[in-house]
């Protein structure tokens, strides 16, 4: 196994999409470090971790670098996905167009209100929590979304993990309790707005001074 | 002005909710390395550019790291935030918790659709893009956030730049063209899907080597 460390699986998303928007054949270290907001040295040592290193006054070759990261970040291949909770997020998920470019495929959706189960969302039908672990495995479901309310999402998350799911991406504003073998990452809504929060705090303090 | 690495700045926000979820008054850097994941070398870097270096055999005091990471990323004062484009994700993020807790006040949200406006979501009333320039100068709103369609995205920037917003956290999947003194961040959902399948790819290498 080859030791990338987390820092670095953190930016290869962000490198991916700022390749992926990027025009011309090759990029330098430099314009990639602008596009993705580190420096250029740690964009040539994370690079150099997926046995990239770049031509010297040329560049890196985007496609084969695009390659190169969506091979590493396993998004060769297809996964299948399942959200759990249809508020608005799990249908705004649900509905998302990017999961698909990357490889995520959406194959379930479930909720536990009799209201929204046999409604359609993003082209699916919502389903019962009666037929979640048949579903997990008839359709070998690998990621489970949480997009519960916070009080309901150990409830699903123990679900989750009794199916055979060991990758869980929890948006409900809790933590959660699981086995030692299921990953489970946190996302929280508030992360971004917090880096925004920074650079004006930053920008201010230039205007003053 | 200190010179916090863009890399750094990323993970204050995370280690800002490993600290606020832990309970003990103190935490060794090894600890906030694992429930952050990244390891303790990072961890005691990225905390010194804050003038924080922890007691040996104690670790860092808890209250105070978490009042330290705040100021730096500008927690300590409130922020007024407006969202545009009512869709899933916009009520979604309306209605979000966690906004609050971490002083982002949602003042203003916003739809062009004559169907929306006046309905209530998250407390607040969906108001008309003729009312935004006004509001956004009476109330002060300071960072802009835009839910709407990836073919709205780029006008909805640009009204937030003429009424002098220059902090836009964008969730449409688009790139957008903004004039060099405001900050435009992407966010995109599929990113924490990627690392989910890092680690899954991994974990499926290990199982089988």
């Amino acid at each position: 196994m080859k030791g990338i460390p987390p820092a670095t699986v953190q930016r290869l998303p962000i490198y991916l999409r700022c390749l992926t928007e990027y025009g011309p054949e090759t990029i330098s270290s430099e314009t990639l470090a602008q596009l993705a907001r580190v420096n250029s040295a740690k964009v040539r040592k994370d690079l150099s971790f997926l046995g990239s290193y770049g031509t010297r006054g040329v560049g890196y070759d985007v496609d084969h670098l695009v390659y190169q990261i969506s091979r590493e970040l396993g998004l060769t291949k297809d996964w299948a996905v399942c959200i759990v909770g249809m508020g608005n997020l799990g249908k705004a998920l649900a509905k998302y167009g990017g999961f698909g470019e990357r490889g995520f495929a959406v194959l379930g959706i479930f909720d536990a209100d009799p209201d929204k189960i046999g409604k359609k969302t993003g082209g699916r039908t919502i389903e019962p929590m009666s037929g979640f672990e048949h579903a997990v495995k008839e359709r070998q479901l690998s990621i489970g979304v949480i997009t519960t309310p916070a009080s309901s999402a150990q409830e699903v998350a123990d679900l989750m993990v009794d199916a055979g799911i060991t990758s869980i991406l929890n948006f409900a504003p809790t933590v959660l309790s699981k086995p030692e073998n299921v990953d489970v990452r946190r996302v929280d809504l508030s992360t971004e707005l917090q880096i925004c929060s920074f650079y004006l705090t930053r920008a201010a303090g230039k205007q003053a001074s």
